[in-house]
């Protein structure tokens, strides 16, 4: 495209994102035009159900993907139909084809990223996907642009609106699982199947990608942890709460000598952490960079019209650089020009975290003790417990560790779960406690 | 400079910004390079105060800041020496140089910052400002990139470190603004003169430049209504505490339809709003767009090593741009092509608010009848009164307004000082509801 041209998108799917970009490009056209400089027109729309209504002013219109990605009156391809085979295929094709793609499809880029920037850079092309991860908040452009003069050392998110909505409904009306999850597939926040949400799998994939920009790595997604929410119950909750902890799924990335964690599960977290407040559908993500500290970014997770939001944002980015007459992308897809091979992901059994132990045992003399001893023989110390008096046979032994690292505290965990005195399985929950961490 | 070439920065001062941004240079050397493919090296330093040990190994030194503006030798200048006179010289010169700059000069921006854009303009090149908002947080790139789909309702930030450090200490000890102010100064957070951060005029100075590049107007920094915290007592903070609120020290830009409000003063916040937990030297952003809702952008307000952080992401950026084959800035300065010049900034006397009111009157039978009916001659309607038994012949009534344009209450307020009943001065704080906002 010229600079002087306007700007010619084609957007395939008309969904809830697409729906959504549509309607913002329309609604919203004197303010993308005064920042551009020029104007967005969509010229081309590929949907395999028809919208006559929302595409009557649109030039093309039509089923075949393909047909949108060779189409030289589309100079963006817009993507958001969503999976990983179609999508890639589209993708692969309109990259090819010398078009700049903006996609929100964390699955398509954390699990086929690697394929597609590498066909991108072969073509000088962008790919841009800030909507992928946490929707309208600018958090992949923080990461790759507004941090780039940091080694960033850690980050941790509350990255699925869903997962949060649940356990904030849990722990604020002592709520069981099943029953939120019920509800929120009513209200529309969580779909039929729950699986990708609930089961951490849409966490791990905006983790994966945001693990890529902060550490300079591939894209790894099989090598993320992935613990969901559906075994936290409301009296952990309780638990955390008199322990001065809120339970959090969060996605964290570390980096350290021993190599990079990337890990998605449920997560104790001290009630008076910024974190910690990020309650409903809202997600956060907190970034720790060597140089510039502790900084955080939130905003809503989901919608049509946050997604849509940075998507838009995406495509007034490629136009500007191409308008500033740049004949390469001007940042690399996953933000760094040597990707660093030498960082190994760590095993979860490898990661050394603190623990929240949750121990059904029988009401006996000595069960505490014999506990202690079991945990002292993996080298586990105590950093407080709670027990209760016991309203059954049966009383729940509460334990918070000090630091172990996992695989120790597995071995613990089966040597207990083999004492005649523990009467179930063991619930185990990581801490996180941001050392030396103001927010 | 070509795109194989090393990015070659010249350094104007070598105080906490300057001196911080050569050692991050230096430090996150590997990282930087990583991310931009090239290394960013420094040639020449200039400084009024030589400090030959952190310049021992760059090529070009001395004091004369013009000759650095001229230096064949140095493609990036960063200005760090502060302040409108020199500085604006200095900006000037390089930019006419063809050179680009970064600055984390805020009064020069907000001040000066629309001739120093227009030469930028007419040079082709970029003079970036990230650090001189909020430092290390990426707010101006969120403004104008991350949100760019957006029509910017309103924003809301705590953008001053050192007024909320001495907020945050007046609030959970009860002190006095002056004791605070002491200990501030004596932790090196305050200046000896403490009058830019708690008159509220460095936080006007970065809240005119957020505001241009929210709404697309020109700086306007004369029109920018500033008030500081000095008047605030511990007593408004309990009975705001008891109202349910917390009193920060907020800069507020706002989009109507009667025009631009601008204001910087003390402000009435939901206890339970994200924004009423940034506490300390932290600094926070909300931004309100009409797509994507409310996103928050919290971080170290200051500190050489955060605002180092952004001064060097400036930098990684225009190299980016530059290796990108870029003939232009990618980004307009303000965040738009087509400035608004029909849009006016409100004077405080137009704005609409609801406030906090007390007001110190003696103990008498009617006095509350007398009060209400001033308001009521005004139009303004009571949400709350606090009313204390009286401790002395004189007792403090606090009042919480609903809405009413200011000219109105100055009116009402100069009638209540008139009763005889009112026994001196009425303190009045804005209270910022946040009509429909979750956070």
């Amino acid at each position: 495209m010229s600079a002087s041209e306007n700007i010619r998108i084609g957007i395939c799917g008309l969904g809830t994102v697409g729906g959504g970009t549509l309607e913002l490009l329309q609604s919203n056209r004197d303010e993308i035009t005064a920042r551009l400089g020029k104007e967005v027109v969509v010229t081309h729309v590929a949907t395999r159900t028809p919208k006559p209504d929302l595409t009557a002013e649109i030039p093309a219109t039509g089923t075949d993907l393909l047909a949108l990605a060779n189409d030289p009156q589309v100079d963006i391809v817009v993507e958001t139909i969503g999976g990983c085979e179609l999508a890639f295929d589209l993708v692969a094709a309109a990259l090819k084809n010398g078009k700049h793609v903006v996609t929100a499809n964390k699955a398509l880029i954390a699990e086929r990223g690697n394929e597609l920037f590498a066909i991108a850079d072969e073509q000088g092309v962008t790919l841009a996907f800030e909507s992928s991860v946490a929707a309208g908040i600018p958090i992949i452009k923080a990461l790759r642009e507004g941090l780039a003069a940091n080694e960033i050392d850690w980050l941790a998110g509350i990255i699925n609106g869903t997962g949060n909505f649940i356990m904030t409904e849990m722990a604020e009306k002592q709520r069981q699982f099943a029953d939120v999850l019920k509800e929120a597939q009513a209200l529309g926040y969580a779909e039929a199947d729950p699986t990708f949400d609930v089961e951490g799998i849409d966490a791990a994939h905006k983790l994966t990608i945001m693990a890529s920009i902060a550490f300079g790595i591939p894209l790894q997604f099989s090598k993320t942890y992935t613990e969901g929410i559906s075994h936290i119950t409301p009296e952990d909750i309780s638990y955390a709460d008199e322990l001065g902890y809120c339970i959090k799924h969060l996605g964290i990335a570390q980096r350290s000598d021993k190599g990079v964690e990337m890990r998605v599960h449920p997560t104790l977290l001290g009630k008076s952490r910024l974190l910690a407040s990020v309650n409903g559908v809202g997600n956060a993500v907190l970034v720790s960079g060597n140089k510039v500290g502790s900084t955080m970014y939130y905003g809503p997770g989901a919608g049509a019209e946050a997604t849509a939001s940075a998507v838009v944002a995406d495509i007034i980015d490629i136009a500007r650089q191409q308008a500033a007459g740049a004949s390469q992308p001007v940042y690399p897809g996953l933000g760094y020009r040597n990707t660093r091979n030498d960082l190994s992901v760590l095993a979860i059994e490898d990661i050394t975290a603190e623990y929240y132990l949750r121990i059904p045992a029988v009401d006996k003399v000595g069960v505490m003790a014999k506990i202690s001893s079991v945990l002292q023989a993996q080298s586990i110390s105590i950093e407080a417990v709670i027990q209760k008096e016991p309203t059954s046979e049966s009383v729940p032994i509460v334990i918070l560790t000090h630091s172990v690292v996992e695989k120790n505290l597995d071995q613990a965990i089966a040597a207990l779960e083999a004492l005649d005195e523990v009467t179930g399985k063991i619930t185990r929950i990581r801490v996180e406690p941001f050392h030396g961490e103001a927010a």
